[in-house]
């Protein structure tokens, strides 16, 4: 298939895109001693977690992978393997150029403002790039090995597993990357500004605080290592999956062509994507902001002209194609589907940023309560982190009915294809955010003039907005790509059920009539689903206090044992900060990582043993939908609120003027209270709520792969 | 029928019950001249603003009045009536013993803890009572006068339109009480703690708080009127739902055996529960909560064998009841349902205890990170307070699977009614709360001697934890109330659907395959049904941070106007705060509370619009479930997570030992930080949390009646 060498060569381009962006990144340069010296520790650092993490993370590879060979087959072991290795090494690159450039972007700052939007940008293209580059790759070349020399037919449920398993292993590296490095980054985070802002009175990023090393080294593998497993996973599993729905749906000819729409969509969206990077540039007005959606907007407008270009140029726009539960469609219905997941994606990011953002209702009015004190601070966050789930779902509710409407359960699928298809451009402009955040850590730390720090924090307030609209983004691609998940499920079941023996636990199954909402199996796997997010999110936020109350005692300690710190004559052993934050993350990391993976195998084995087959896939399927539906509200409203207690806070460094008329500043007891917020909102929006991402799919991919050996 | 009779008997006694137990309270001495102008000023504004929300509520009741008198017919317009009064009523009456006893329990606490345990728990008791006691008669009159003078058949239609309505009066009434109560009790509470103990330093209930007497107020209107409006509207909307699901599923004589059945157990348990309330006595220990739950076993108990006496006795332990849709059940298997009702109570109870309790795991780790400031406390807060909903909905799922496997959907209606036939006790352990609350406030404002204080805050600190207990199974019963109520739609669904005549918009719909969960409809009804109670939780934390606001404004303007306040020489103006909390509660509750009534209505339309009727009864549906998974969880974790915050502050007030051993006295840094999360817990628990329940069930009442108007 000569369209496979053409996904395969557009995803070769991201990664040369990557090799001379990073070239160009490493050749800026890299600042004074004292400034590489710092970065240096970071470096070290960050690589000594990823290394812990990913071997620990191997560790239970290796179970799985065996497992996968024995249950399954070879071939679904090998993905598994190719998922979690590129979905690490997606990780792992990006947090190595990330540490790389902090610096380099604080020494740029110290020359202009562009120049330092300009290395820190690049840096985050890298990352954005190799997300989706490696992610196209991984599933394009498996795809044509196992269709072209191991010479399956594309539908084969061999080729079908080999992805699936592929995507579970982008998963399960991405729960235990966005949770070890969630923990660990606030942890540092909040036990640092615990101990060193309100303790001991110094700012942020003070070099006298033994846990502010610790704090730079979260921001590179919690918000850039952990949020690029997140998103190879989700952009992985929504091809496989909706390569998986166009193999079920489609016979013959049809259904190869539609397993390799969602590959050539997403190869022409990298190129967009990298043509995107370029429009990125500071403009006459300055405005960072302004700068980074240029290239969002750009990569968006290119990416809907590509589309076309795919639907018209390749697949035929009138072309009709019938599934076999007897939807027609035509290319021009898919064409309307994949624009309509644009459009959802804007709306998102548009919601978000509303939600968010230093200048709207939202985030004004947690300011305003924060003038009444710590309470009514927490209490306006909560009511808006609650408030804020109420558009995105009715956008996608919204693009849920539009796509089905056009081209059924496959025309949501494109929709969330072409969402994932601008995940490079996205992931940029969030993991352009740890880079300034570090920037300015690393200005700070080596006492660079203050202009350069105002430069980075300047950088830095645009990085918590991107962060904020791009896990916007994520969560509800992840919800969407979820439900297409859920859909491959139900309609696995009705393949094996339709092609059950005698005697088969998968005989006499009716789909039709098995997820109707008056059977107690779904009532009690919807109510089992929606708990899951709840007790994740409940364990994940103890996980963040506990190791924040780690931090607390190593720097009390620290300070106890060497006066000379806060006199700034001895210099704190910012190691061993780090050092307890890997074990506490690698070691909090575990037990939440496998309630999604071990809920769907126990609620289906302990139904079964009390009740029908029937019943248990009701009640696992169930549970999958249960999951999707109180998880997307858990994971907006914590990611939503976190981000507006942060900016929040920051409406506070430039002075708020309240109601009243009265000015509050830096200092001032409502910008404490402030802080409070902004404390309680960290593992919010960077622990507990993005982690709810692979979560909902995990659960998901797990069920999958229950039917795949349930059916050997 | 001669069953009405003894049910219609045993309403009665309760009703003598409470007539007897108003009496033995108003007995007591009223204490000293100070104590009853307090007093007079806490019933005069209690008075003064239920007055004002029930005209308000009469003006959406009139409206109401007239559309179902219009739509549906004059039946169902007057049960509407009939459910909204007694709503109204139980409330009201309640709130009338409760300001009374207050200042009487206050006098009786002066001479010993026993007296003033016997005068709170009695006017608890009289609230309980009524609640129970009320909803059965409305319901077993109303009914009387239909199957008898007015000769309908007790399964004809308007029958159970006029129940129903019956049903959804208690639920507006509910709605709008638990709202408007819960925004001026916790815009009180939180608005004078803030002002008050925050920035004046003075004391809670210190007489110089403008605010204090409005807090007291709200006690009375919110924990009291409001709580007693959600219980009574819980018990008769499960009572009807049982009586509809009855008339549903079981023709001729079954049917109307076993609509009588809920009665039957409704009545005896109120018996059982006036038995109970004379075991309330303390023992030798002293124990408060031992005395309670004295009371609460010996009901249960007692219940349990009145149960056995309903099926054995009346019913039939023998007899087969064979439903409509081939499920069939013994007597003893119903009665197995009905002991499952008492267990699933008990261990929600047990669970909320552990969640809530001072001396347990998650309170105790939320008082300990207290000790690292307010962020972490608020951090470790929100994690109980998402793990808290885990325990609970899985002994919901267990509930509902063996109740169904023993006697289908009728059994896990019958469970529901055995859980809210102890409805009279639990209310009378929660009503306690507020009076003994009320009677610290007089010790304090009265300056009656410090041992009194000590005695009413004994009792005030078990009334926290019953409060907190009784919210557990208030929005457990709740949640399994709304499944029966939406198995009695999908069944008048059927129905409906099954008597079609041609062109009719139920034409053609089969309800065995509509709420399957591939279909989109069902997605987005899920989804759209899951952000309600986000949005409705969002909103009324808001409002309540709202009232506060005010105010803290009213005081400090107070506090401005006249300096002679805070030297103790002047009288603030106690009146102007609570009318301006009345305006604001008032005008806050009426958006929220009308969103679970319009919801339903603009789903089936909006879809109904775009799609097939079908499609909108299944949107409809879904919605309903979707309401109920996520508001569960919401409900669940807001409950637990005030309880656990509350009751993490009061750990400081005897002094807290943290983990390294240091005591933390009331006053130091831990203990502010924990007042912090008390005041985030407040709205979270007694305003937004408890309004969920009638939400969840307003919603699905306002769709049963639509298919009734529809069918019309």
């Amino acid at each position: 298939m000569s369209e496979l060498i053409v996904i395969i060569v557009c995803g070769l381009l991201s990664l040369a895109y990557g090799g001379w962006a990073i070239q160009s990144v490493m050749a800026a340069d890299a600042g004074n001693a004292r400034m590489r010296e710092i970065a240096g520790a970071i470096q070290e650092g960050a690589q000594a977690y990823l290394t812990r993490q990913y071997t620990t993370i191997a560790l239970v590879g290796a179970v799985v992978f065996v497992l996968a060979w024995i249950l399954l087959s070879g071939i679904a072991a090998v993905g598994f393997l190719i998922g979690a290795v590129l979905s690490g090494l997606a990780g792992f690159i990006g947090m190595m150029v990330s540490v790389r450039a902090n610096v380099r972007t604080a020494q740029a700052a110290s020359k202009s403002l562009g120049a330092g939007l300009e290395i820190a940008f690049k840096s985050g293209a890298v990352t954005g790039l190799l997300v989706a580059g490696l992610a196209l790759l991984g599933v394009a070349i498996y795809f044509a090995i196992l269709t072209g020399p191991m010479a399956y037919a594309p539908g084969d449920r061999m080729v079908i597993d080999g992805l699936v398993a592929l995507g579970f292993g982008a998963s399960l590296i991405s729960i235990f990357a966005r949770l070890g490095g969630g923990i660990f980054t606030k942890g540092a985070d909040v036990g640092g500004d615990l101990v060193g802002k309100v303790e001991a009175g110094i700012p942020e990023d003070d070099p006298r605080n033994p846990a502010t090393i610790a704090d730079n080294v979260g921001d590179n593998v919690g918000d850039c290592a952990g949020m690029a497993a997140d998103l190879f996973e989700t952009y992985a599993v929504t091809v496989v999956a909706t390569m998986v729905l166009a193999s079920i749906f489609f016979t013959g000819e049809q259904a190869t062509t539609l397993m390799l729409l969602p590959m050539m969509i997403g190869a022409v969206c990298v190129v967009t994507s990298i043509a995107g990077t370029f429009f990125v540039k500071l403009g006459a007005n300055n405005s960072i902001m302004g700068a980074l959606y240029k290239g969002f907007i750009a990569t968006t407008l290119l990416s809907a002209v590509a589309l076309a270009g795919v639907i018209y140029g390749w697949l035929g726009g009138g072309s009709t194609f019938v599934s076999a539960t007897g939807v027609e469609m035509t290319g021009t219905d898919l064409f309307a589907c994949g624009l309509v997941g644009f459009i959802v994606t804007g709306l998102i990011i548009w919601v978000t940023e509303y939600y968010t953002g230093t200048d709207y209702r939202p985030v004004r009015s947690i300011a305003q309560a924060s003038v009444t004190g710590h309470g009514t601070n927490v209490i306006q966050g909560l009511a808006v982190s609650l408030e804020a789930t109420a558009l995105p779902a009715i956008i996608i509710i919204a693009g849920i009915l539009v796509t089905h409407s056009l081209a059924g359960l496959f025309g949501i699928a494109i929709a969330v294809t072409t969402m994932l298809a601008l995940a490079g451009m996205v992931v940029a402009l969030d993991a352009f955010g740890p880079v300034t955040d570090n920037a300015g850590g690393i200005a700070e730390m080596a006492e660079l003039p203050a202009e350069v720090r105002s430069t980075t924090d300047a950088l830095d307030a645009v990085g918590n907005t991107t962060k904020a609209v791009t896990k916007g983004y994520a969560i509800g691609s992840a919800g969407l790509g979820a439900l297409v998940l859920f859909a491959a499920y139900t309609e696995d079941l009705r393949f094996f059920s339709a092609n059950a023996a005698e005697g088969s636990i998968f005989a006499g199954i009716n789909v039709d009539t098995l997820f109707t909402l008056s059977n107690p199996y779904v009532v009690a796997g919807l109510l089992f689903g929606g708990l899951l997010p709840y007790l994740f999110g409940g364990i994940s936020m103890t996980a963040v206090g506990r190791a924040a109350g780690a931090v607390v005692e190593e720097v009390r300690a620290q300070f106890k044992a060497r006066p000379g710190i806060m006199a700034g004559t001895e210099r704190p052993d910012y190691g061993r900060a780090v050092d307890m934050l890997t074990k506490a993350a690698i070691r909090e990391m575990i037990i939440p990582s496998l309630l999604p993976v071990l809920s769907p195998l126990v609620v289906f084995f302990v139904v079964r043993a009390v009740a029908t087959p029937a019943d248990a896939f009701a009640a696992l399927g169930a549970m999958l939908l249960g999951v999707i539906v109180t998880g997307l509200f858990v994971a907006i409203s914590m990611t939503a609120g976190g981000g507006a207690w942060d900016n929040a806070k920051k409406s506070f460094e430039d002075g708020f003027t309240d109601r009243d008329g009265v000015v509050h500043h830096k200092g001032s007891d409502a910008h404490k209270a402030s802080v409070t917020g902004d404390t309680v909102g960290d593992p919010y929006k960077d622990t507990a709520g993005p982690a709810v991402n692979p979560m909902i799919k995990i659960t998901n991919i797990v069920a999958l792969l229950l039917l795949a050996v349930l059916s050997h």
